[in-house]
């Protein structure tokens, strides 16, 4: 590939993936057209091979370096879905690869990398310091490194992701794609305008990782010392000078979503899509639903990029949700200190279907009488009507209700 | 349609079906093929409109009553996926429709019900009430009752899904089917047997719920007096006359599950597959598991018959399978009662990574020294050599770790 993206190697990439990767669906969602007032539309890239589109730029990558001639061995630094996207690639294509990880890396990530066939080193407690591995381990060995976003080969097959969108929804109107190190937003920016100029391409960042963002406002590179996001997959400090120059040319708009906004998103995408999406995928739906009544009537396609979330901070989230919908009830009250007051108290959440999950017992409060003891309360109930059914019931049964 | 089911039934409501609802996935499942050692295939039906097959009976039988001539109201029992689907059926052929639900059904259940045009009555505290109560409105007014699987219109509905596998997957081996009234179970098996008498039906129960399962083995009709199990959507005391007789003839074997099996097919499917499944969904996936080497190399298709799970469900299945896996560390430790004791015990936790999401002091144990204090601990681990390394640190620096 020559120094600048052309339509053609977009085109390219598409062949060559076709039929190695999954043609993953582009659906409407009623759901979210009737909360927002446009028309939603997923693209459930989630469902790609590795749970990621960074599987088409890897493949698309070793596919050029293998027609170019011998290549023994690609080394790539990632603890996330660039790590799957290469190992898979490689797997595939018959190379050797190596994955340079960082040493906090869960063992779940080191396995499913692993699993693909890919040779897994765990170095340094960073990805700083695990990309300064890799950098070695390619000069040592002669490897080629495999950049996650700043390569233009990478960059056209992303782009192939904007080829199957117009393939599928030709009249499409906006398209909202997570943007980290920029790679996908740039490679899919780059194919649609110039296919269609009319389509407004909208790039989504975190609030706390937004170095896309400003630079694009900035129109010149700006890094970030720090990111501080739910969003893994796309909390990158310094986004790539290839694709900067790509996005500030064809991109209409970089926008921020908040973590509470793409936790709300997922919940929303588990609850009324039956769709596991990793935070990153989630924050295209998060941003079109943020901007709403902006696009009414229109088109409006959302990427979700990946689905490589832990269970356990699937969890979290599912917990914060249910305490913001009033599915929790946590509160203390105070109960006199003898014999058969918890029954009392519990008789009545009983009655009333609240299932007590927490009891906390406190006696070391400065408030209290010598003959009494605080309760911390937490139960679960059906939504917030049911909420005030049990509080309601308690209070009328002489317990003070106060809400923690 | 007359007393007997015929082939012409299920090829009619297919037709009447097209175009209404979803052409749901059926996918080769790389995942859980190399689990189990059969080719698994997922029949995404849990992605049907309504987000189950429900919709497939309960809109057959409206569109032949509709056909049979004028009918003003029908009138469901259901507070589950039935209701769901008589809802939006109703609505779509504008007749109008009556749920009735038990009084201590979810808010949000009544909501998304009546946010298919439906008039919900809440009536008594169980299914069996709720169901005098819709036979009574039924008689006031007459309207048609709707049964959820005990009619002969809404099996050869729920049988389309058959026809659906078939045109998919014409080799098909074995289908394992989710079973509670049976309605699902005696449409498909029907109609598949007749086409190709080779083709394996297993239909899956509940070990708590397994009525069919005893009725099957018995050859005549056995209700349990009780069910208990987190498959609600099977949870059937009683199965049907008109399906069992299907049943008997047509299905080869049925088989049941546990609860915990069914929850690790429900994480399964939202770790590796990244959808929601509801426990009834996922039984025939835990069915397929668990039978692994018994169809070695054969086609099997695991029907997901809903995705209707509850988020707070969600969330506690997650909790088991955390623990399960070594997730989350649980143990006591004494540490002297003394200033600065909790900071250097957190310290060693801190150092190696392992985040503490609850400690209690218990200075009340029998078995302690005045100058001691219990510590109960939860922390959060990567996985179970993560757990290793963090108590035995913890156990070079003194401190005993006894697990709970």
């Amino acid at each position: 590939m020559n120094d600048t993206l052309r339509i053609s190697d977009i085109e390219r990439a598409a062949e060559r993936l076709r039929g190695v990767l999954h043609a993953t669906p582009l659906d409407r969602s009623a759901t979210f057209s009737a909360m927002s007032g446009a028309e939603i539309y997923l693209k459930y890239e989630h469902l790609q091979k590795t749970g990621s589109f960074k599987i088409r730029g890897a493949y698309n990558k070793l596919c050029e370096l293998k027609e170019a001639g011998e290549v023994a061995e690609v080394v790539a630094a990632s603890a996330g879905n660039h790590a799957q996207g290469v190992a898979f690639a490689s797997a595939k294509l018959g190379i050797s690869a190596t994955i340079v990880m960082p040493k906090s890396t869960p063992l779940v990530k080191v396995k499913a990398t692993e699993g693909y066939g890919a040779n897994v080193v765990l170095a340094g407690d960073s990805y700083d310091d695990a990309y300064e591995a890799s950098v070695k381990i390619c000069e040592e060995r002669g490897a080629v490194f495999i950049h996650p976003f700043n390569d233009l080969s990478v960059v056209a097959g992303q782009g192939t992701i904007g080829h199957d969108i117009l393939k599928a929804l030709p009249n499409v109107d906006v398209i909202f794609i997570p943007a980290g190190g920029g790679g996908l937003l740039a490679g899919t920016a780059f194919y649609l305008k110039n296919i269609n100029p009319r389509i407004k391409i909208i790039g989504v960042q975190a609030e706390g990782a937004d170095a896309i963002s400003q630079s694009f406002k900035a129109k010149s590179k700006i890094s970030t010392p720090n990111v501080s996001t739910i969003a893994d997959g796309i909390a990158v400090k310094s986004p790539g000078d290839l694709t900067l120059g790509l996005i500030n040319k064809y991109v209409d708009d970089v926008v921020t979503v908040s973590d509470a906004e793409i936790s709300s998103a997922i919940l929303n995408l588990l609850e009324r899509c039956k769709q596991v999406v990793e935070p990153a995928g989630a924050s295209s739906l998060a941003a079109a639903l943020r901007a709403g009544e902006e696009y009414r009537g229109k088109r409006c396609v959302c990427l979700l990029s990946g689905g490589n979330i832990d269970v356990g901070f699937i969890h979290r989230i599912i917990e914060i949700g249910l305490v913001a919908r009033g599915r929790k009830l946590k509160f203390k009250t105070v109960l006199p200190d003898v014999p058969g007051s918890l029954e009392k108290f519990s008789h009545i959440c009983s009655e009333n279907q609240a299932n007590i999950v927490q009891v906390q017992y406190d006696r070391m409060s400065a408030e209290l009488d010598p003959q009494e003891v605080i309760l911390h309360v937490a139960c679960e109930v059906s939504d917030s009507n049911h909420a005030l059914r049990v509080t309601n019931a308690l209070e009328k049964a002489g317990y003070k209700v106060i809400k923690e």
